[in-house]
């Protein structure tokens, strides 16, 4: 067997958590809740399956939950989206992110990320054929540097990946970010990746620019989102993806052939929970409490804070941290603090091709108080 | 937009049930059962969600769940899969089938596929930057012919492509059979990916043969199989691959960035499900009697029956029909019917790369007594 992927090891995020459970630390690493969904959507995912909900959906979702999304996208970001030939519902943001590259990056095709980036997005352009442009985000701040976007820009361009609130940073686009972009891709024909699964965890007084939100970037954007991650429940494996019809119909083609359709009966459940009422309002208030907790805890310790404005994560540098062992790399000190503090993290080098250390590392504040307040004891004690 | 798959169409299954849903037909067409799974795997799924187990699996899947395969995998068919590296929970078959084809086939690779075949599996290689190159069954008797198997054989051939019991036409590859691909792939880097989602769908007194029974095809194959067909459940979507674990690494890699993992609720009940019995094991009674009791019916009419030894899938040859309009293509036959007589069929053709028409549509007769007794109802008026 020839190995298409040789350098391609295990995502980070596995590696982390199999270390986590085996030290028996509290993982803080992989983004993930530890609290329970609400039990009303359990409810309805029973009633779903008593139902008989069990069978093939329609291979884009079913139409209640295309509906619901485009309700939601149209009350938040003021743009409809036909949920019969705009909207699909995907096995979540990651299988949403491969479909889409596949469906529209040839063999040889530029596609631009910004780094640091989620670990999937480099893998997918390359199982695509396509050329990975790298453009740093400033370094320091995360901040888009649009002189280095409008310099990475080639007649071979197809796409360019996006990602506000943004992981592992936190850091979120403003409107003239975006207003920057779309005059940037204006002349162009790039398609754009808009990955928003933490469109509902902004912190006041921040808010989200969705692409939806931006004629220009809408037209040219397929918009990803997670139910997974807005309603705790990341091992149901649910997203969804708006784009216009014409992207769309590329997209199913490809869809129908991969995971071909959906889980069934939490579709329903999922469009039944939105359609009372919109669960996701109550999304930043509860995430900005835990926010707040993790950040005064952490302010007691010598991790130092970077600024975080949405997400469910919490950057922190550890250049000025006493350990026993020095010159640590970022991914060593994610093992150290793993095995010795009991406290597992993410480093910030996961998120760069070339291993990038800014002495910088990621905890995910997605906990129970309890967890929290655990993790910053035992962090207090370095 | 530059199309990557300009005639790339709408699967068929989406096709005619869309059409079976509007014309109100009975829908024999897509391959689902519309009868209940156990009251006791939704029980399961329920218990799985109180305990709180919604949030992210390990990668390749809960280990219950791949503990599970891996016995029933050694109990039937003899062969030991480590379930830590050698046994990965998908979404579904159809997506096992694409990653299997992403990790292995190299741009360029040659692929063999045996007509008829799946509607997915030709698209999957063109994906990957395959080149299909489609060998045909053996017309009539859908029996592989080995020569023609050899013949195709090239020093580009990176894999081929089984399928037994063999959607659409229910035949079933004999010892023999399986035996002598072993040897024609013997001195070969060929891998094998074995698609046996209708394993547990065989009678008496046929034998489903996996390629985990052979030595030198399980060396080189993916083994693919489905819970979703064989629990009933086909909306859950889950299936599982068995590889060697030189190919399960190499799969996983890229399983990892396109759905990372799979539905954790779920995979617990389908574990639990196996954990006290074998359900599988009554899958060939259960589905024979449907079988004849649709055969049976189907004798009564002008429908000339195909044999059938496994899946819940029943082929006629429709050339001896008076019907109305003459000459009329397996494609616009199904249509016909499903408009005008009221039962939904797939038409052979969409098996095969260039439509060939042997004026052959396959029922699906996974479905209650009551419904396919009103579809033979139906069809007895011709
Ligand atoms: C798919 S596992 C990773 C979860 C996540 O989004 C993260 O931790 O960044
Ligand atoms: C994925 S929809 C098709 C279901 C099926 O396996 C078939 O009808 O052949």
């Amino acid at each position: 067997l020839v190995s298409k992927a040789p350098n391609m090891g295990t995502t980070i995020f596995t590696v982390m958590s199999a270390l986590a459970t085996e030290k028996n630390a509290v993982n803080l690493g992989q983004g993930f809740p530890d609290f329970p969904c609400e039990s009303k959507l359990l409810d309805l995912v029973d009633g779903a399956m008593r139902e008989g909900l069990n069978q093939y959906p329609p291979m884009p979702g079913v139409a209640p939950l295309r509906e619901a999304v485009s309700k939601k996208i149209e009350t938040l970001y003021g743009r409809h989206y036909d949920p019969a030939s705009e909207i699909t519902v995907t096995a979540g943001a990651t299988q949403a992110i491969l479909t889409a590259i596949l469906a529209i990056v040839h063999p040889g095709d530029e596609v631009i990320v910004l780094e640091p980036c989620y670990d999937s997005y480099v893998p997918n352009i390359e199982l695509a054929g396509g050329v990975v442009v790298r453009v740093p985000l400033t370094p320091g701040t995360f901040r888009p540097d649009f002189d280095k976007i409008r310099a990475a820009i080639s007649p071979q361009t197809r796409a360019i990946l996006i990602n506000s609130p943004h992981n592992p940073s936190g850091m979120i686009w403003s409107r003239q970010d975006m207003l920057t972009l779309q005059e940037i891709l204006a002349p162009t024909d790039i398609v754009l990746i808009s990955d928003e699964v933490y469109e509902h965890m902004v912190y006041a007084p921040n808010q989200h620019w969705s692409a939806a939100h931006f004629d220009g970037l809408a037209a040219r954007a397929f918009i990803v989102s997670s139910f997974g991650k807005t309603y705790h429940v990341t091992g149901w494996k649910i997203g969804t993806v708006a784009a216009p019809a014409a992207f769309t119909a590329e997209f199913r083609k490809v869809h129908q052939f991969n995971v071909f359709t959906v889980n069934t009966p939490m579709q329903h459940a999922l469009a039944r929970f939105m359609a009372d009422t919109a669960p996701y309002l109550e999304l930043p208030a509860f995430y900005q409490r835990k926010r707040d907790l993790f950040r005064q805890g952490l302010a007691q310790t010598k991790f130092k804070l970077l600024p975080g404005e949405g997400t469910y994560f919490q950057c922190v540098d550890i250049s000025g941290l006493d350990v026993p062992e020095k010159n640590l790399s970022e991914a060593q000190f994610c093992q150290w603090l793993t095995s010795d503090i009991g406290v597992a993290a993410i480093p910030l080098s996961a998120f760069y091709g070339n291993g990038f250390d800014q002495k910088v590392i990621r905890f995910c504040f997605a906990k129970k108080d309890e967890t929290l307040q655990l993790a910053l004891q035992r962090l207090a004690r370095l």
